[in-house]
């Protein structure tokens, strides 16, 4: 089934956007004639992608009976510095915090939904160079 | 410079995205556990290409002088069937409504984000099949 944003323009720099009856602007910064009344489209790219993948982990863990942790995930992207500017690398880190977690089941639960579960990991995987990283309780895995 | 966004599981499907010092609510529908708290993450590809080709185009119209219309910018995407489930075609349509605007300036400026500016653009191409049309007062250009 597709699936449809609405983007509407406000004014100066600023557009509603609407997505599945939710709605939120999003405006440039003012140094390009916009008053940061919300987030820059390129940048809900990277949203959309920790969204993504992050919704899938918290699921698998689920399964594995894993529930107990708190998680963060920050997505970072790296510009071409010539227009039209796409992120050439783009870095996913999941920051998991907890007791005595299972780092395998994590690992496996990161790895399911980059190689099988994500639809923007697998399309922005064509754009740009993808990595990931996991960190428990401050440790890379 | 880096772009960063970062997201932060709350509980259940439902996470909290931060972008550029905003913030906003994403989750599943309740059919996958979530409770529609705010919308799925990505759809946020679409809503980030309307808004960055959105964006070009109105600067690009303002600097040819072009400033009295409304503009809705329409996103769809179609989804495979299979996961991980990317957009295999994605349509933009420009609608704008106004009086005697000049499609000539418009179809000019959609070409230009398209073509040279609209790094959101440049990306999902890579992955989908991308397609735009241009609406003036419900005329397909």
């Amino acid at each position: 089934m597709k699936q449809k944003s609405i983007v509407t323009y406000i004014d100066k720099m600023a557009f509603d956007v609407e997505l599945n009856d939710h709605h939120f602007t999003i405006d440039a910064s003012e140094k390009v004639g916009g008053e940061n009344r919300g987030p820059r489209p390129k940048g809900l790219l990277l949203s959309g992608l920790g969204g993504c993948t992050g919704m899938d982990v918290v699921s698998i863990l689920k399964k594995m009976q894993v529930t107990d942790y708190k998680l963060t995930i920050e997505v970072e992207g790296e510009p071409e510095e010539e227009y039209p500017k796409p992120y050439k690398a783009i870095s996913v880190t999941f920051l998991f915090t907890g007791k005595d977690l299972p780092s395998s089941k994590i690992k496996k639960a990161v790895e399911l939904s980059e190689q099988r579960y994500c639809g923007v990991s697998d399309m922005l995987k064509k754009a740009a160079e993808l990595t990931i990283k996991i960190k428990i309780n401050g440790e890379e895995l």
